[in-house]
């Protein structure tokens, strides 16, 4: 019997565990052209938060006592879908479950044998890695040369931006949480990364770049994207991916060198990676290069089991993750 | 004998008559390559606040017991450049002053003679023009049918705005403070104006544009800006051109809304007028045509007297001015 999470209750503030319920989903046959899955790995992700209001956004927002739904893997056991045999194995959006009837809105699509784990589809050569490759290289236009400044540097996103950095021939200073976390990020190749709890981000980012920035890779908001204004070059680029630091306080965010967008006639563009759908094709080809070869390389943090999905989700929120957070069934 | 306006303190927030002096410049031979000009009309412009304080940017700061420099139109009344005869009338920057020594570091134009008022050139066809009309068309990429906010519409660069836009076929709400201005808006071809000083500019802007902005030219920042990300369509464009609001006060922005810079996926890019120089041919060539057709008409406010110019500086931060403020000597 197949099980899922629901959405129980929307948070106000930060979610918590009593806002999610595990529930038996009834027996659904399977209807033309549907394909049911086993998923063996789930994906959890910070846009997620946003799902839980109710608010119009870029994705639906979760409905109340209904299941939720996200990245998934697995593998087909009963297929209706011309598409699909037994035994192929998928990346869907019917997450949060351990057993998916999967129906073409939820984008099935076979996985090609290309001798990664099956798991790297949720996170290098799938939404992560996306979303990384198109907000530097598209949104904010980097180019070989440029010194490129990425927050949440050790999380899922900005790990692949480090690695995509340097592979373009960039020069990255990362930022993340804690002494371990940025010793990471420079294993990976960034010239420095500040640890955020250790002080203030602007001090430390005009210390590690003291001619400024070109890149900055937003996926925090807050006190690092004011640093990032203050430290703008001219004609700097900002990719808007994500702003952690304000899903859940609610409260308005205080910048005091936005007006440096003027005198340095910044460009900033926020982006999902679907606005960049038509050129899947040349990320799956560089990306699928970078980590065949280990120029792209990604750690994962791990919970096993269903039961364990919204602590993973939560812990995106309190840093608990390096690099990816991923639930294993 | 000549007399400038010399910067003598620098404002600790808003600026004050105590920060002005004048003083009779000493007398200066003409070097070779300069121009000696009677200037006619002096400009005053919100971007001179910037230079008052002691920090880098796009123009260098104004010097303690310097005198001040800004853009001024006259007549040459001696010449030592092949390229300038006594007569020719002139636009350069060696303003804040009665009688000017041009040299070629402030730009000297010599103006055609193409039926207008000398101090058009100060402001529908010059910096102010400029800036609104590379603003609109070129950093926000505006285009036929785009629903486009501009705050500060009864101001200089803002009324410009409206009546470029309207001219290129888009629809146009503004904002302005008091109902006088606000019906002059709707005069020069705007759909609706909001007076921000009425009431909350979100919940007016909502009212006018209940579908949303394409567009936002953002000439004040704070609540304008914030209510322009809450409005803002997908893949909406904001040109940010000043941010008067916070020239003065030193505290940092709050914004509310600016996490939808993601969902809506939007455009922001800071710029100057100057990134345009080598289009300007053809800004000269429309914006000539607009002016002669009186499709784009301008309102000024003017100071008579150099003795008022610090006068006419002031008034553009408590809204003196409607359209253009000039000093007339």
């Amino acid at each position: 019997m197949a099980r899922a999470w629901h959405l129980k209750s929307r948070p106000d503030g930060m979610p918590t565990a009593a806002n999610f319920e595990l529930k038996t989903l009834a027996d659904a046959p399977l209807g033309e052209g549907a394909i049911r899955v086993r998923n063996s790995w789930l994906s959890v992700d910070p846009y997620m938060r946003g799902r839980m209001n109710d608010v119009k956004s870029y994705v639906p927002p979760f409905q109340i006592d209904e299941p939720m739904t996200g990245g998934a893997v697995g593998e087909v056991i009963e297929s209706r879908s011309p598409g699909f045999a037994v035994g192929d194995k998928v990346m869907h959006m019917g997450g949060w479950r351990d057993e998916a009837v999967v129906t073409p809105d939820m984008m099935p699509n076979k996985l090609p044998d290309i001798g990664v784990p099956i798991e790297t589809w949720l996170h290098s050569l799938g939404l992560t890695g996306a979303t990384a490759y198109f907000g530097l290289l598209s949104a904010a236009r980097a180019r070989a040369g440029d010194v490129v400044f990425v927050s949440a540097a050790a999380g899922a996103v900005g790990s692949a931006v480090v690695q995509i950095a340097r592979a373009r021939g960039m020069t990255v200073i990362g930022s993340a949480g804690g002494a371990a976390k940025c010793a990471w990020v420079k294993e990976l190749g960034a010239e420095a990364c500040i640890d955020y709890k250790a002080g203030p981000v602007l001090k430390q980012l005009q210390a590690a770049a003291p001619k400024g920035i070109d890149v900055y890779f937003d996926n925090v908001g807050g006190e690092h994207l004011d640093a990032a204004f203050a430290c703008a070059r001219q004609e700097a680029r900002f990719a808007i991916c994500g702003m952690i630091d304000a899903y859940n306080d609610g409260k308005p965010m205080a910048l005091r060198y936005i007006m440096r967008v003027i005198s340095q006639r910044i460009m900033m563009k926020g982006f999902i990676f679907t606005d960049y759908l038509p050129e899947m094709a040349a990320f799956h080809q560089e990306m699928g290069q970078w980590v065949a070869s280990g120029a792209v390389q990604a750690k994962t943090t791990v919970r096993d089991g269903l039961e364990a999905a919204p602590d993973a989700f939560l812990g995106l929120f309190s840093g608990a993750n390096t690099g990816k957070m991923l639930v294993r069934l």
